[in-house]
């Protein structure tokens, strides 16, 4: 398993981590099989979307902050439940294929650390299983 | 493949399973690779996030129903469409690290078996994949 | 990896694409493991639900069509913004349990292609993990 480091800067904010983890996912010399990152938090998340026009990014999270409101009768006394609920919606893992060294991501593409309750200091862990 | 038991006691309901899925887990023998886990209804879903403070599991299954609510110009006859889409919209599957025979999940991180119409008797499907 | 071909007629639009998945396993020659489901887009996503009741998919569509509403102040020229953001709620990947040849689906569930920006010819990557 790898650990790589995510600072947000921001308190929704998707990150584009699609390089670190193709760095990652080399330095285990796997080539083929299943890329499965996970994020061992709870007011975050990990995506795959557009990484070409900045706007897609933008659009998001105006639009999921619009459909889990930050303020809604919530009881959880540190005020971030929208972000745990956002977390859950989106999902704490997600799986890439690996093949001939390479993820196979489509043409526009790109892994996205979601952050729901920044700005903070994060983790994602990495495992490749060979196949 | 191991298969657990899960018993839903409200029509909504997050059900905390990481003891279940952990003593699962142990049962393989296996101690590194992949925890896949895999709900095998249709309106019943399956979640990382907080399992220290009640309120979070209150506020996410509160906000959830608003977000899709149970009824809508539905025109499933059962009358749980809004299950089923929220069964979509969290997921039927998810996956976990397994490292010298330890869950990597982190600090606050607990597996919740979301049902969404209950109460019923479901099942939860777990396969480990060593690597 | 195994690719199959996916085409959509409609806007949004949900495909059950269980009997091609299957095959597609089948060629393989692998009976256990693990089956991974990933759509290289990102305006469309892949999902496990009732394949039993035509109602339930248009009413899942309807729904999450008013969730994401089509038009909202978003910015993204290309106009599919919702599209991007149902890629992400619903997610790009899928996992499923592969068991003496058998997918390990429940009685009412179908893998569906969720196209959300169509009609397009569409891709869905399969790769398979004995285990």
């Amino acid at each position: 398993m790898i650990e790589i480091q995510v600072t947000s800067h921001r308190q929704v904010e998707m990150i584009d981590i699609s390089a670190k983890v193709e760095q990652a996912v080399r330095q285990t010399g796997i080539t083929d099989g299943l890329v499965s990152l996970f994020v061992p938090h709870t007011t975050a998340a990990v995506t795959i979307n557009e990484n070409a026009d900045p706007d897609v990014v933008r659009d998001m999270t105006m639009e999921i902050n619009k459909i889990v409101p930050f303020n809604d009768d919530y009881r959880h006394m540190e005020g971030n439940s929208a972000a745990h609920i956002k977390s859950t919606l989106v999902g704490a893992s997600e799986m890439v294929i690996l093949e001939e060294g390479r993820l196979c991501l489509g043409t526009w593409q790109g892994i996205y650390f979601c952050e729901f309750d920044g700005p903070r200091q994060r983790r994602l862990l990495i495992k490749v299983i060979p196949g």
